[in-house]
């Protein structure tokens, strides 16, 4: 077959997609077709795979990268990467890329904010009270004012910033966890130092996460936190399943500690349906769908990283394989 | 009954609480109760009609105005005056205030915000799919990016500016329509002109009202505008119940012209136990509490409004009577 390149087919950069648990060329295929110079293939359609030289990654197996020995870029489809820098054939080489979509955030930013409104004005109040035809004008007597519930925010990256900007113009003062000191947004106060997630959830009446995934964050929603937060506050959890220790959250619900939450992402997804967070009166779940990545905007993630790896650069969305972010 | 005043009684300004509705001194007496220089009565309570000269009101009867021939100013407790400029009694020397409160503004705004979201990320499915303990992972495939999704925005004053703050930290384009031109904010177009609320509401996927009650905005809700509307876009009525016409509405939510409606304000409140509102499946009910404003917030106002008056100046806070805002 005669193929017509604009570019002589020396120049093309030629990438695989890796990825267990979604058909990514189904996906991104439309989105990748008319980027000049990059050529993508499915693992089994690879001419050569030494000139292989990034891979589009999500869910990637364990020996997925072995059969490309000159891979230097990894670009995820999404904002987290903790499941790739624990792949055990990930090369040290290779850099690895997330995507940094500002229009992914103000979904995000959308989603924590209709969230900390559910738990703020009791949203759900209202919902039962249609079904059963009542006009019932108590819930907003109790209500108080945004400008004395303070809602904390673990997480302080693209998407934090954006679930920061929408619950502050909200009226809500915004207190958030960062690993440095740093200019205070309007409206956000900046609490940084070794015990500042457990400062931050202390003084949080709805508490945000939206951390990474890393060592030092696992496990980090536990009913030590939970205990020292203020009695009845809500949880917003937007990261990472193992954030969560499931039990511990049962316990604070039960207990009252914590009045309510707001679960995206689990430990084990699907979620199973004998799980007890599916009927607890006072969770609301949601199928891991708090945002999403458009394929459009992965397809220019992947191009940009390629471009200034090209140029000798590292890319910009390049992860800290030692942070994890 | 010896009197301890900090001021000889001549300085006191006396006023009076007009309502059919409520128990005004019993929302309002403690906020009220420490403010120098003011004494509030109840109508049976008012040692010298003459001496009266101003209002607390909410929904006065008719004739509430005559018994006091010095009214100066009309204190309404809350954003909206359409029923007090109405009032047959209302003398026309009064100068009638309304409450801007930016606390209130942003409990609107959050308001509005869980709305919007509610409507773009149709978050009903997601407690109706919990309710089945159902992981149904196909909600977001049909998310059109809010940056494509327009938000439009009738009635531009504090509320309206505070919601277009929230919507357009959410991502969605916000479009609305104000009497004169003006500078543009951040991520808001402004239209205006005789045209310029169906000019908006034309290209609105999701249309917010937040209009004064005037003789120009009454039945603005109708047909002919849903019809105007993109196909399938939702309405939040935040304004006053005699802004829709209700019939037009479930005509139209029928019709699938509008595909879903927040309905807090009603031309009847309570909303009948037997009106096809309550259980129409895209309409969510609220009894009129998108927003409150505090005691404390209602005494300031009529605390700031007293002494500009004292001191020669028009109320920042009074309405124009010509327009009714």
């Amino acid at each position: 077959m005669t193929r017509t390149a604009v570019k002589p087919e020396t120049d093309v950069v030629e990438g695989v997609y890796l990825c267990t648990s979604l058909d990514l060329p189904d996906l991104f295929g439309d989105a990748l077709a008319n980027q000049p110079g990059v050529r993508l293939y499915r693992p089994d359609e690879v001419p050569d795979p030494s000139r292989i030289r990034f891979a589009l990654v999500w869910k990637p197996a364990d020996d997925a990268f072995n059969a490309y020995p000159n891979i230097e870029l990894v670009q995820v489809i999404a904002a987290g990467v903790d499941g790739v820098l624990r792949n055990p054939s990930l090369p040290d080489r290779a850099v690895v890329t997330r995507v940094h979509d500002a229009e992914q955030a103000t979904i995000m930013a959308g989603f924590a904010g209709w969230h900390v409104v559910w738990h703020h004005r009791y949203m759900g109040n209202y919902l039962e009270a249609q079904r059963s035809k009542t006009w019932d004008r108590t819930t907003i007597k109790t209500l108080r004012p945004p400008s004395e519930v303070t809602v904390g925010l673990l997480g302080y990256g693209l998407m934090g910033q954006a679930i920061a900007r929408t619950v502050a113009s909200m009226g809500f003062p915004v207190l958030t966890a960062t690993r440095t000191e740093g200019e205070s947004d309007a409206g956000v106060t900046r609490m940084s130092g070794a015990d500042a997630v457990s400062r931050v959830a202390a003084r949080s009446d709805i508490l945000i996460n939206i951390l990474p995934l890393t060592d030092d964050t696992r496990d980090i929603l536990n009913a030590e936190l939970f205990a020292g937060m203020p009695k009845g506050a809500a949880l917003i959890q937007l990261g990472r399943g193992p954030h969560l220790v499931e039990d511990d959250m049962l316990a604070a619900l039960d207990s009252g500690q914590i009045g309510g939450a707001s679960l995206d992402v689990f430990r084990q997804e699907p979620l199973p349906a004998d799980h007890p967070f599916w009927s607890h009166p006072r969770i609301v779940i949601t199928p891991h769908e708090a945002s999403v990545t458009s394929p459009q905007a992965v397809a220019d993630a992947l191009m940009q990283s390629i471009r200034e790896l090209d140029a000798g650069h590292r890319p910009t969305a390049a992860v800290d394989k030692s942070t994890g972010y």
